[in-house]
């Protein structure tokens, strides 16, 4: 799906409903990289720093994760009308991301709640898991998403 | 508290304890930089684009948001022993940030739990309210810690 054909608005989605990205390689230049800007400790660093760390060897930063998880979502992960404006979201991050790990994202949607107040809108949550080239899962994210309605 | 002359491990910490982080500001072209990479939507692209959208204005992307909580937080704004690693998080967005903003990060222990399998770490929660310098609240996290025991 990283070239939908169409978008959906609030009233075309459905519980249950499953979107799955395009994948996306991570290498350990980017990993340092992005630590050096927003998250700067010696584990998303430095590869012998890392080896004494809780992690055992270098790691991405969660944020790292989750800014790739993002990319991974708006371009065609979750091909949503309106675009992907988040409210508010929880993550967890059983395992780190790794030099060289190819990042998928599978969503769900799993609430779906027009808005009171604005008829033009409502409230959908996302559940999207991040799945390395093992399948392993080092995401999830439980984001509340504003998807409009479809214009009469 | 940019400069910590002491890393707080698990047993330094009390419920309440409170840590205030340095200042970060955040300029227009940084916010495009971030959105290119990782979440490349227009109302965090173009300042003409973005107008038109919710955000009526160029709009930072809430991981970007993140992102600067996290590098606010490692460089001094929460001094924990063992570096600041999170197993998971909740996250809102009250309000974005925008270009010109200075961004500081309040945070407060509200839990503290030993381990009960480890008994050389714990889990901190800590909620962080990221705050512009009008005062408005750009982002709350409220992430779990692993945080060590002072070593016997």
């Amino acid at each position: 799906m990283s070239e939908p054909t169409s978008l959906f608005f609030l009233d075309d989605l459905r519980l249950g409903q499953r979107f799955r990205s395009g994948s996306l390689p991570v290498e350990a230049e980017e990993i340092r990289t992005f630590a050096r800007a927003y998250d700067p400790q010696p584990f998303h660093l430095d590869e012998v720093a890392a080896q004494s760390s809780l992690f055992g060897g270098l790691a991405a930063s969660g944020w790292h994760t989750a800014a790739l998880t993002m990319r991974l979502l708006v371009e065609g992960g979750a091909p949503l009308a309106g675009g992907l404006i988040g409210a508010g979201c929880e993550l967890t991050w059983p395992k780190p991301t790794r030099p060289g790990d190819i990042l998928t994202v599978d969503s769900e949607v799993v609430e779906i709640r027009p808005s009171r107040s604005r008829p033009d809108r409502g409230m959908v949550t996302l559940r999207s898991e991040t799945r390395n080239q093992h399948g392993d899962i080092v995401q999830t994210l439980t984001a509340k998403l504003v998807v409009p309605r479809r214009p009469s």
